[in-house]
């Protein structure tokens, strides 16, 4: 056989990278499994899934990785999270949370710079990506810095400024908030990797004229609505005392709830609450590694749940977690809740592996595009290498990647079809670099 | 200057293993740090701590390794394990506790041989060692398998078969059980790293006159007393409804509770129960996160600190947890009691890392001798790399270890003077055959 003829029996499809030999998860609807499977990419999409044998008959690919003990599963998302607080990460901890805020995150904050939230979102980005995470859903001060930052990483991410009635050490008055927040949708429309969302801080901060202008902006342009929502029980006290609302009621009441809605923490909710959003069909974003160290409480998740509601998974911000790890986040999420209810058959691991992926993809309306494997998907995946003392011997997958595996046993990283991580390298920057900048900011934020 | 004139400038004392340029947390009563620091160990035991340049001028080591970018500190002391149950790791999860245990564990553990509690705690070892634990206390089956697993792989440990008044799979009558406990100790006694403990199971499946006997035993022997004690509520009824006592108190009726009684996990528990444990100065267990997944409880650790109760750190068996990540427990443990009480302030990043260090050496009758970096202990230390993007930048490193350090940023691991994991690499076993070897076993338990 001449070296022609073995090219016609690879296979006479193309693919730009294939991935092979590898436990596949898809984590589709039908949660398609195939051992050993491979996945084939081609100008940024999935052009196949399936056993390995076929795949690697049918397709020609420039670029072949042999991913033998490996489980490949689609990327997972950070559905809430403020990427440059990884600045002040482990600044100040175990403290109460007015101390914590007012004496250390607003001073350090106050001395923010485009530079700053530029480094501090690479350094999130690297993290990120070596610890499982191709999509991120951020806000924050400087979010086109944000943007430019995830886009040199190469990740997706859903970027929005945070907007509220007071002036912003970033735009000043609301209104150059609400001008920038168009102008980043203009900016970003046409790209493959950056969305921008429309962002109120809270309803406790942000009037409801702001709350109803932002509204209108979202709706327009067709992009999310993101913003805090019941995160403890004072929020609760002081909406409730200036409007005669909870959160959530006061949210209904001014036309806010609705299926383009991303709601962060979602703690403090009472069965009104509940109700109100699996009616609106918000989507609901957990976080509950913050809202442990911050003593918000506990979100009534398997409620969420029980009504419908989509709930995705995030970290929040480092200063308050401190770190951006969702697998961590997805073990803690799979444990609490069973404490919580005294129920060990609450929130088993596939339910929250699938809050990850196809949860957070369809919070950020992008349902269709990532959050599963399957042909026509964006190529956002993950590698996970399973040859590890902690992870021996396998007799359920997704029992491992939720409760045995950690971040750093992803060896690959695929994000739009490229491969911006390899055994742990990261090819989209240079992480000593980055790092060596960041700390080079933390000496003026606490000298 | 010639070589001999160098070796004289090198310093006079000697080592056999000295660590430089680390940041060296002591945490000793005083909490001692230096930066850069170094530690030099000679004859299994810490010659010296201090500052780097002096004892590098002091010391003429056999090997040196600098450790710059990293932070040296005590081995983590895993309290409570069942070390072979990595066997059975993710086997079942998401059951109702009766189901998971008489479906799943139960079936599982009636196929237990010598060999395999030797292997599976050999897989236990490797990740202990490569997350950082260089002590761990053990109670299962097979238990002389366990001690010498944890000696071929280098490992402190406590190890003692557990004990109750039916037959065992291992020594058949509960007579046997007692005879085999005290062979344990005698085989033992002069061994560096293996103590053994007498382990009768729980309140619930020890008659009174048992738990006498091995009370008896453990005082004769001057060694530990270990039991699982109000591990949930279902245990507190049966226990009330059997003797018309609560667990604690019911051993405090039958003289078992002083200061070598180690109790296990002590979630259900009542103002009395918090009393006689302070009291009788019982030192006790914490397992958070099986704690979690079984849906027992939380324990009101907060509370029996406050009591003055000594609290460890431990995981469980790997069942129930689903690994034996000493970094992933004291993250959980310090963020689920702020939930727990609404109070931020709750078990501080330091107390928590005490209990996983000081703690366990305290419990375990070690107190003297591990558990924290001073001249004259045994040189039980691990060396954790800094330089990753989830660690920078660095204004707390003791913040960092317990709420942003993974387990694998643990780059060596020293016990009782000997490095035993090398920049990852474990030196004291063929860790592919130990994997091999668990999943030839695990195709028996579920074929």
């Amino acid at each position: 056989m001449n070296s022609s003829e073995a090219l016609v029996d690879m296979g006479s499809s193309r693919a730009d990278l294939l991935l092979v030999n590898g436990m596949v998860l898809t984590l589709d609807p039908d949660g398609r499994r195939f051992d050993p499977g491979a996945v084939a990419i081609l100008n940024g999409e999935i052009a196949a899934v399936g056993p390995a044998e076929r795949l690697a008959a049918d397709f020609r690919a420039t670029r072949t990785l042999d991913v033998g003990g490996c489980v490949v599963l689609p990327g997972l998302i950070n559905a809430h999270t403020h990427a440059a607080m990884t600045l002040f990460r482990g600044l100040a901890d175990d403290l109460p949370l007015m101390e914590w805020l007012q004496q250390h995150i607003f001073p350090a904050e106050a001395k923010l710079t485009e530079d700053w939230v530029y480094w501090g979102t690479m350094l999130a980005c690297a993290e990120m990506i070596r610890s499982g995470t191709t999509t991120f859903c951020d806000m924050y001060l400087f979010e086109h810095k944000v943007a430019e930052a995830a886009r040199a990483a190469g990740m997706r991410a859903v970027v929005g400024e945070v907007l509220y009635d007071f002036p912003s050490p970033h735009y000043g008055p609301i209104e150059n908030g609400l001008r920038f927040t168009e102008s980043l949708i203009e900016r970003w429309k046409e790209d493959p990797l950056i969305r921008i969302a429309v962002e109120p801080h809270a309803p406790y901060t942000c009037s409801p004229s702001l709350l109803t202008r932002c509204n209108d902006i979202a709706l327009r342009h067709r992009v999310p609505l993101i913003i805090h929502l019941s995160e403890n029980e004072a929020e609760v006290e002081q909406v409730l005392s200036r409007y005669g609302r909870r959160p959530v009621a006061h949210l209904e009441e001014i036309g806010l709830l609705g299926p383009h809605l991303v709601a962060d923490h979602c703690v403090a909710l009472d069965e009104r609450d509940l109700e109100l959003l699996g009616e609106r069909g918000v989507h609901v974003v957990h976080n509950p590694e913050s809202n442990m160290k911050l003593a918000s409480g506990i979100a009534p998740v398997p409620k969420l749940l029980e009504r419908g509601v989509n709930v995705a998974l995030g970290t929040d911000g480092c200063a308050s977690n401190n770190n951006l790890d969702l697998f961590g986040e997805m073990d803690t999420c799979a444990k609490l809740h069973k404490a919580a209810t005294l129920d060990p058959t609450a929130m088993p691991a596939e339910t929250v592996l699938r809050m990850a992926t196809a949860g957070g993809a369809r919070a950020l309306g992008m349902g269709g595009r990532i959050g599963e494997l399957s042909v026509g998907r964006l190529a956002d995946l993950i590698v996970v290498d399973f040859r590890k003392p902690h992870l021996v011997p396998v007799y359920n997958p997704i029992s491992h990647l939720v409760y045995a595996a950690r971040s750093s046993d992803v060896r690959h990283a695929v994000i739009h079809g490229r491969l911006v991580m390899e055994d742990r390298r990261l090819l989209t920057m240079n992480v000593d670099e980055v790092m060596e900048r960041v700390r080079y900011i933390a000496r003026t934020i606490k000298p």
